[in-house]
């Protein structure tokens, strides 16, 4: 099930990953929140994204050899957006390589360092002197003298005199959001463990964390079993609605998923799931309300209404995640019905409402999800982009996993990788294995690529073999063939049964998502009284598996041409560091219950311009 | 299974209360806390009970007579200590004879007046506009402005979007102690309905109630299923330790029972379980504990010491307890080990901190609890006076139900009443039907009336025939016989079968009861540095069936004869009262937290003069 992951600790800042064999040193760092300098976009030819790896360097890549000396090599310095992480490696980042803003983006949700952690959870040893007659307070009240005041269950107050007179009135107590959860004899305080969760439309994203230290234990992730009842939102709900136990049934595939992934993280860190107490979810409103078995239909009919919108506290077990068995769960709070709790996570992980400037988030997913903060207000839209950019919906599409290619570039020279003799085309692939998809990230390089190239009009044609341009070289020529359906399709790489191909109804979902979510940011600043030149900071958020190169997203009119590209920053899956922030602090939930009410929600189909704003999108820019 | 209750109306209060058929006027204005002057006692001599019974008004006693005009009488003026109800009664009580002290005593429990009846259940109809664009305020929030912030269970707001819809935005909102546990359709906030119980070691009794005025909708009373694992506390704690289910058993069979008296009370007042929103319950240490299925192994052993003190704010769901099923329970909080959540409720009810002079509560039941309150500081005692007093543990004895002797008087003449020929022993019986045993109230009248008689002696002898005094009636002395196992017994009424007797046993069974209550007083008092001539007041509580006579109750020593006998006063249950209060009052609740908080438990057994008061004690009064 799992792929293979490998754990990258950073120096000097401490904190630890583990991410899929393959990923970059780039992305690795940004999964928890260390945006480094990269001018180039990754493309390694800029120099800025030096680190020093102290272990489990790969080989130099030919961009190194440019960089580095011999001895700087030799002393492990390599590129960032180059190096691959295969086995355990430490990476020291020197301050000069980290983005100048890096302290403003995803700094408190990630960074190293005690202050921050303060979760909800606590466990205290204590040793309380046994009841005497001189001494008969009630067993509760003579535990809270050690760990203050507490709210107690029914379930466990039962069990509380035998509890304590078991271990001799030592022990953990397990407090959380001042409710006693438990108390385990001996002293259990160093296993203390929670999960965060971003629960999207096509994928879902969990982490294990350790409460104590802030630290990521294990990461993992897998397709939404939803899927099969529909890919879109609006399916779900109107699948929801279809039969009496419809509800429960996408309420219980969730529920199996988060299990599973529970499952998976728990046994890669050696954790025992009653060590586990306390989750946090963030997800768009109809994932949540689904995920909590609230009802939708409502969610699919105008004016769209949430059946509540503050973050919810809940026992997991009402919830039905095996944890401890009375382990906490929260759930974000959202905006509006469709700008949900994942939205909020990622306003909070980047901190977008105090960022210097006009700000942008926009986090692409099966919906994009776009934000404005302004002089203090924040507005916030979604966009029905579809989960093309999840690989969905694209006839070669995955997720970003072991297999997906994620990174296309077109070499102007001829040696391909791999396969295609003569061929052009290079892939990044994740996890070192053949490639058998492409996932978000590569599909924006390669349609830029192919709009670059020519093959691909600004309308979204992909012209067919006749149609080419005179100058094309033969390799790219070569790839360019018709299918037995009449589309015409792309050859990626691989040859016979294992190819991958870009067909015209894929360049057509690209179009279309790229297009809502560029129609959406031109309304939302529009309302905010904003050009997109003003803007001096975009952060671009999603799991794309990679992050998208900005020249690329500007090149598909994904993101506003107007925008200075050196203003634009990935920020990795925004949503889930939300999540974890929220799971190691609670005042980072009191934050983000502020922020879910104080965005403004826009519909944007409410808006005169949008269908002529969506339509102009449509186009690719020249 | 029920016995026949009648209701009873009081004017000008307009409280209402039904009772056993029999039950005496005085005894069930005591229930709602309007206490009447008696200076004899309820000997039907001093007239200062009058009232008038509109309605239900029973034929006029020979009592009666004496007093009142043949004009009163067909008005229906009767003395309220010699009225029995034995029809739906409205009576009006003048102020002349209401106890000067009253404004004092269960005032806040009882008096009629909304502005004391505060619950924590609120019903609120609404009719809210349904959600437009311009509206588009989650469903929650758009209730939250008719009714305020809310909590909401995960359960419910499953449901609410369509409990909304399915009301077309109209309907009933059921709020508890700031939680949401119901949107019911159309407008139900008429039917508002709580139960309050005593659960008392030998006895259960509860109260269903209008939430809205604070009414009592019907009582209903059985005995603990759990003394047949034993008629005492300790006897349950040692039995909950004895299996592995042994508790479990113990809280099931105590469950029925409430559930028992849910069954009457809704099927008498005709009102729906689901319509039931909240349950209160004052009961002693162990008893609560064992409702709530909390161990109490630890009770039982120095230093005798609860799980928790604090009120329990439950739902009634974890308690078993079939009410609307996301209904509340309030369990009172105890002040230690032996002094509970009944005695909290008693000193709540009958506002003893609140007394003008030194007061004394004695609650009389198979524990005595005892509170002294002087100049602003509390100490409460338990001491384990047995379950003679209910009854329990007497040849003859029965709890104070139809057929049971509540009252007992030698009358000079000859006439008894029934059955015996010669007789000179004169009995009430409640519910006008055959006796069939005596309660509490029986035994210490009987008690008091054979030792002025010289038929008991001081130290406890039930003489034999052949040691009867000499002045004794022949009618006494055919009473007095020897049985089979050699024990004197006397006959208190019946023939044949259904004789009702007392015997030696039972004289030293009620010794010891009231040696145990009186040795109790005598340390409370010496700690409090009083005696008893100091106390202004004397509340005497507990469910007799009958107000205990004090003069007989002083007879007996169950309190000291020191105590000036105008101070006396017979207050009912208490514990039920209080436990009623906190149901239609969460400010009841907060100063039933204080009083639990506030006032010192003192341990009897340590105090060293104890042992010469009990034995001192068990010295029947010359």
């Amino acid at each position: 099930m799992s792929d293979q992951q490998v754990r990258v600790t950073f120096e000097p800042h401490g904190r630890a990953v583990s991410v899929l064999s393959g990923t970059k040193v780039l992305e690795a760092a940004a999964q928890i929140g260390l945006a480094l300098e990269t001018p180039c976009g990754g493309a390694g030819t800029c120099g800025k994204c030096r680190v020093q790896m102290t272990a489990g360097a790969p080989k130099p890549s030919a961009a190194d050899r440019k960089v580095f000396s011999r001895q700087q090599l030799a002393g492990g310095w390599r590129l960032a957006c180059q190096a691959a992480i295969t086995s355990p490696a430490v990476v020291r980042i020197p301050d000069a390589s980290l983005f100048a803003n890096q302290h403003r983006i995803l700094v408190e949700a990630q960074k190293a360092g005690a202050d921050q952690v303060v979760p909800a959870v606590r466990k205290i040893y204590v040793e309380l002197p046994r009841a005497t007659l001189d001494d008969d307070a009630p067993d509760l009240l003579r535990l809270e003298r050690h760990v203050g005041a507490v709210k107690t269950d029914l379930e466990l107050l039962r069990e509380l005199p035998s509890l304590l007179r078991a271990g001799d009135f030592k022990g953990t107590a397990v407090v959380t959001d001042h409710r006693l959860i438990d108390f385990e004899p001996g002293d259990t305080s160093d296993r203390c463990c929670g999960a965060a969760f971003d629960i999207g439309t096509t994928t879902v994203v969990g982490s294990l964390m350790d409460l104590r230290t802030g630290d990521d234990l294990a990461v993992a992730s897998c397709v939404n079993p939803q899927v099969s009842f529909g890919d879109d939102v609006l399916s779900r709900i109107k699948h929801s609605g279809s039969c009496d136990d419809c509800l429960e049934e996408l309420r219980a595939v969730i529920l199996d998923a988060v299990e599973q992934l529970m499952d998976q993280m728990c046994a890669e860190a050696k954790v025992a799931r009653e060590h586990v107490y306390e989750l946090a979810f963030a997800g768009n409103t109809t994932m949540e309300h689904l995920l909590c078995g609230i009802e939708v239909t409502q969610l699919g009919q105008v004016p769209f209404v949430p059946a509540h919108a503050r973050g919810l506290m809940l026992r997991a077990a009402e919830l039905g995640v095996a944890i401890h068995k009375r382990g906490a769960a929260y759930v974000f709070p959202v905006i509006g019905g469709f700008v949900g709790g994942d939205t909020v996570a990622g306003v909070l992980a980047t901190r977008l409402a105090e960022q210097e400037g006009p700000s942008l988030l926009v986090d692409i997913g099966t919906n994009g999800e776009i934000v404005v903060a302004h002089q203090g207000k924040l507005l916030a839209a979604s966009t029905a982009a579809g989960p093309a950019f999840e690989g969905a919906r694209i006839s070669c599409g995955m997720r970003a996993t072991r297999g997906a290619i994620e990174k296309v570039v077109f070499q102007p020279s001829g040696h391909g990788t791999p396969a295609v003799p003569g061929g052009d085309v290079r892939c990044g692939v994740i996890g070192e294995a053949p490639p058998i998809g492409m996932c978000g990230s590569a599909l924006v390089d390669l349609a830029a690529e192919l709009l670059n190239a020519g093959i691909v009009t600004s309308e979204g044609r992909l012209l067919p073999p006749e149609e080419l341009p005179a100058g094309l070289s033969e390799g790219l020529r070569r790839r360019v063939s018709r299918r037995a359906d009449g589309q015409t399709q792309f050859l990626v790489t691989g040859g016979g049964e294992s190819q991958v191909t870009l067909t015209q109804r894929d360049v057509r979902e690209l179009q279309l998502a790229a297009g809502a979510i560029r129609a959406g940011i031109a309304i939302l600043l529009k309302q905010a009284g904003l050009t997109a030149a003003d803007l001096s900071c975009v952060l671009i958020a999603g799991a794309f598996g990679s992050f998208i190169r900005r020249n690329h997203a500007q090149r598909i009119g994904l993101l506003p041409a107007q925008i200075d590209h050196k203003r634009i920053h990935y920020v990795g899956n925004a949503s889930l560091s939300g999540a974890k922030w929220a799971l190691v602090s609670t005042k980072a939930r009191r934050q983000a219950e502020e922020l879910a009410r104080g965005t403004r929600h826009v519909e944007l189909s409410r808006d005169a311009d949008f269908q002529t704003q969506f339509a102009e999108a449509m186009i690719f820019p020249h």
